[in-house]
């Protein structure tokens, strides 16, 4: 049911509106565009901006002449340095950092191994200690700093900040991990999903237009991020996403790592590890368990494949003929006209995947639609890092507040 | 981005927001009431009050004395006959007509074959014939119908009214639904995908909570409507909801109705008369192409299996079974707590369905979910074409008007 809006809420609601226009055009923004953007009167919009520029959230960075005629208008932007945010991408076989400003600009950036114990108090501590050097590497006041946004695999209790338990973190059941890195690192904590995440931050470097896409999130597990009319959605339980079980191939042989012929089981690192055993393409044994281990036979697949050996670049070939059946599945069902695809295992594959992925999903879609696009992420590997970082900011400063975050 | 709002603006959108609470509030709401749910000042309500009874659009209809203490509550509810809107599902088998008052309640209903030349042009005059039947027959003025909502199969263009090519209505290629029937009726007309409108009827029936869930629409076709947060969703193009197409038996045998193992190949009406011919349990033959013929046969297989035909209860089961894998997709997909399933054919297999769907999914569905709510319509077969009267009130009377609606 729709609400209204009391005057003297629309104050502070009218100021947050302004702010994240502002700092969603980090190459500044007039008063009069502001205007256009937000719907509000002249006189409102430079109200709020005389008290943006007095709490110094925001800076006035230089004038630009009008196209036309009239008086140079002068830019806005948020101020850089006013505040921060911190995200982490927990992948059980890497973790990425960022510290981003309060563009969206990452002003620091990590990537390290996840710990092979994979202990959950292992890998909090690790992570206090790296964020805690990242703010230092930054040379920032650490009271600038909003808070940290963890981006976890699923399932889990985004609300509560705990993970259930994850199918790829073995021994990880109900792991407070909310509470746990409050509890190390003081600061505000919100744990979301992994495919959530990414969408969010990807929703971040593609902001403005009215975006149908499915962000198709490929690391140790395959996930699904959905954004519709530009909204990021969540599900029920904040858990959107789950597509590993989708059966795209029937007759597939099976290879021990799921159910035969679902999607996690033809597209995912473990997947192609097996068959490229089997093909006697590698030798040695690998433990599936061990998703460090798997990374890195995968990254050597992925490298002989573009070196030209045509037995891997196969193996990459069936994994994309597995994402388009999945991915019909999603673009039929939902009705969205583009496909974006990333996550920790997203750059080892990207240019094989997107040379072939239009055409194998093209004839598996419903008649008389526009075409679909499929693009990588804009973003990078740290995607799902800038989206959990980039819900710590919206919850601070956006009309819209997530409601998962710890005080 | 979010926009702010003007003062001018607001006093519009605020008697929007207030008539929205009324009208949608069937047993009556107090001024009291309407400031818990709005949000807006005791005094804005009351103001908006006063210019809505003077308009007529409400009524004052009764009192209820408080629970506690102080003096009663005056009950306020839309004027039941203020405006009225008329809906037609157009099913390659039936025709189902409404027409609605302003609080959403069926004032006339109609059910009629779909012609069984199916030539476009004699159904737009058996609608427009028809619509002005049910207005004769209600006694109420003609200029108190706001317009005429249309759902129909898709694919369709919803923003110019016009059926690309459905697949289930032969010789329907790029159909004026539209402008067909505004030139036919005089009436403010939309056109809306079946299962967007089938979302929208079962939301007005069940609106208040924080709903996610899928409508699963079973018909001459099988489609999905998409709740998410209590909103519809409509997808890229308003056409949302093609789950015909996944994959749910990978060893079904080949029934000539659309690709083997999928899921409109294995619950559909077609299909289910397919089986039954080649297991002997009908004679003579059907055109599978004459969707009149085809439902009449369905339903003496389902009357045969209520009946205690152990074979004909066993298709309703197949169908069962091919429902929960493709809808165990959806569900995993879409992280929804709530299957809702209805349409044209639903009230023929519903309660053997209902009976034995559940323990299908929840097998299927990841761990660590609430449990899952599977159930009938709260508003019957008619759910689709209530749906696009909805539509229409909505578009003149609530505060996100729709942009489909021809002037």
């Amino acid at each position: 049911m729709g609400r209204g809006s009391n005057l003297t809420r629309l104050g502070d609601f009218n100021q947050t509106v302004v702010f994240d226009a502002i700092r969603r055009t980090p190459g500044g923004i007039s008063r009069i565009e502001l205007v256009a953007e937000t719907g509000l009167t002249a006189q409102t919009v430079s109200n709020i901006v005389r008290r943006l520029l007095a709490q110094e959230l925001i800076v006035e960075s230089g004038r630009v002449q009008s196209a036309v005629r009239g008086k140079p208008r002068t830019l806005l932007r948020a101020k850089p340095s006013a505040r921060f945010a911190l995200g982490v991408h927990v992948d059980p076989a890497t973790l990425t950092y960022v510290l981003i400003d309060i563009e969206g600009r990452v002003r620091q950036y990590a990537r390290r191994r996840t710990l092979e114990t994979r202990r959950p108090e292992q890998v909090v501590a690790a992570i206090a200690d790296q964020v805690t050097q990242l703010v230092t590497a930054a040379g920032i006041e650490p009271a600038t700093v909003l808070g940290l946004g963890v981006a976890a695999p699923g399932p889990l209790d985004a609300v509560e900040g705990v993970l259930l338990q994850p199918p790829q973190l073995a021994g990880w059941e109900k792991v407070r991990l909310r509470a746990d890195l409050h509890a190390a690192t003081g600061l505000h904590v919100l744990v979301d999903k992994d495919v959530i995440a990414a969408a969010t931050g990807e929703r971040w470097a593609q902001h403005g237009a009215r975006h149908h896409y499915v962000f198709c999130y490929l690391g140790s597990g395959v996930g699904a991020g959905v954004v519709m009319d530009d909204v990021v959605l969540r599900g029920a339980s904040n858990n959107i996403g789950e597509i590993g079980n989708i059966l795209v191939d029937p007759g597939a042989e099976d290879l021990g790592v799921g159910q035969p012929g679902t999607l996690a089981a033809a597209c995912l690192p473990r997947a192609l590890v097996v068959r490229a055993a089997r093909r006697g393409l590698i030798t040695g044994t690998v433990s599936l368990d061990d998703f460090v281990a798997v990374d890195e036979v995968f990254t050597t697949l992925c490298e002989r494949a573009y070196a030209g050996e045509a037995a891997c670049l196969q193996l990459i070939d069936e994994a994309a003929s597995a994402l388009a059946a999945g991915l019909a599945v999603l673009v039929n069902a939902l009705d969205v006209d583009r496909v974006v695809l990333g996550g920790p295992i997203w750059s080892r594959i990207s240019s094989r995947i997107l040379a072939v992925l239009p055409e194998l999903i093209q004839p598996q879609l419903v008649a008389a639609r526009q075409p679909l696009v499929v693009e990588g992420s804009a973003v990078g590997e740290h995607v799902a890092a800038q989206g959990a970082a980039a819900l710590v900011l919206d919850h601070f400063l956006s009309p819209r507040p997530s409601v998962l975050l710890m005080d």
